[in-house]
């Protein structure tokens, strides 16, 4: 039976990835990668270091997926939202599907690398399973949990997720558009196309962000949001610009001492 | 000036933890070891074992730094809950205040081990900041994340955390007492005495639970919360009595389509 392996590879640093992920990483036959195109060139560039530095006698081969196109604006409505993801999905799923049936021997393992974990904010599981529940192609698949970006920003700030009693909250940036969500004092945002925290008119709240997270690139800034807000805009346009792409993410937390 | 780190060491399976992490443990002259008692011992053999397998030249020193005691009564209030963790680390902090200024040289690097991330539900970066402000001892420190209990989890489910559009939301046991968090359908339990969910009559949740994640004593059961709810507690009940120490974690999801 073929296997395939999804392996959370980390936010990005060489050796942030685990031993377990490495020694996955050394029995794999074919690595699919999803083509992003130019705009995450530098991703790309991080993915093929990790092989490079942790694959000690290559073997392997690699096969290009393309990505459909995806209705990315950011006025979608939450059900169109949705119903734009899922028809993405299911082309996508297609794709894959086609490449593991033609370029997957029988007896080999294959592999999706996932950056981060493979169960944040990534749909890999959830094409494998749609794919297996059409009952067109069987495999067997594993799931190797790695280092999240999230957990790149605390370290980088050296700064726990939750006070004491507090639960953890991440949520995709269209969510705090009107401040943190009720009930919570903390909240990290993820895949935020701007900086969506820089509308909100809040002096209660103090920002943690960070870009390019545990590489050589990083770039941190934390402070009272009011008085940093214009300075992560600017950094984030400044090293978008630089690097052709960006990727970063923030924590948003209420201070009950400035309420 | 003295240098520590604070390194997660990932959910118990010896090689679930970075490369970065396992050159961080190579650096260390002095481990310091909290003394949780004898109701963790298996966790302490599996940390030897990490050590034992990643740290190439061992010359390192072992401290152990006593635990005070705490107030783990379910009961608390959330305020007397507030207090007494605060009372326990101030005298936690005492003593590995002492422990790093005389047994720690001033060249040398100490590191604390953090079972999954030092920044999820962990007190010591809390500790090291508290050390700091009193101005009484210098270091240096920083941070290297791990994979949780929490991923760990997820992966051995193979499910991701959110589904398309939804947050991630992580929080302790006593906040689901009286169900899931307003406007939360997927929340992540950790630090549950008991098992907190069997008691929601709620038949529109999913469960999925597991108890030493990632370690070969690992168990794992998901299904309709009602359906499974009694075979969580007696499997909890079953494996604590065997082990001496149970540590598990549980997703509760409801799903849309069952409303």
């Amino acid at each position: 039976m073929r296997e395939l392996l999804v392996i959370g590879i980390g936010p990005g640093h060489p050796d942030q990835i685990t031993v377990q992920a490495v020694r996955a990483l050394n029995r794999v036959d074919v690595f699919f990668f999803i083509d992003k195109g130019e705009s995450k060139a530098g991703l790309n560039g991080a993915r093929d270091e990790i092989l490079h530095r942790h694959v000690t006698t290559p073997r392997y081969r690699i096969v290009n997926i393309p990505e459909p196109a995806r209705d990315r604006s950011r006025s979608l409505t939450q059900g169109r939202y949705r119903t734009a993801v899922r028809d993405w999905r299911e082309a996508r799923a297609e794709f894959i599907a086609t490449a593991i049936a033609t370029e997957l021997g029988e007896d080999e393992v294959g592999a999706f690398l996932v950056w981060g974990d493979p169960s944040v904010y990534d749909s890999t599981l959830g094409i494998l399973d749609g794919i297996l529940a059409q009952n067109a192609l069987a495999f067997e698949y594993s799931v190797i949990p790695g280092v999240t970006s999230v957990q790149a920003l605390a370290a980088a700030h050296r700064i726990p997720l939750n006070r004491v009693g507090e639960p953890i909250h991440i949520t995709p940036a269209r969510r705090i558009a009107d401040g943190l969500p009720e009930g919570l004092d903390s909240t990290v945002v993820m895949l935020d196309p701007e900086f969506t925290a820089a509308d909100l008119d809040d002096p209660t709240l103090t920002v943690f962000w960070g870009a390019y997270l545990s590489t050589a690139d990083e770039a941190v800034i934390a402070g009272p949001l009011p008085d940093v807000a214009d300075a992560i805009v600017e950094a984030r346009t400044r090293l978008r610009d630089q690097h052709g792409w960006i990727m970063d993410t923030y924590l948003l937390r209420r201070d009950p001492a400035v309420q």
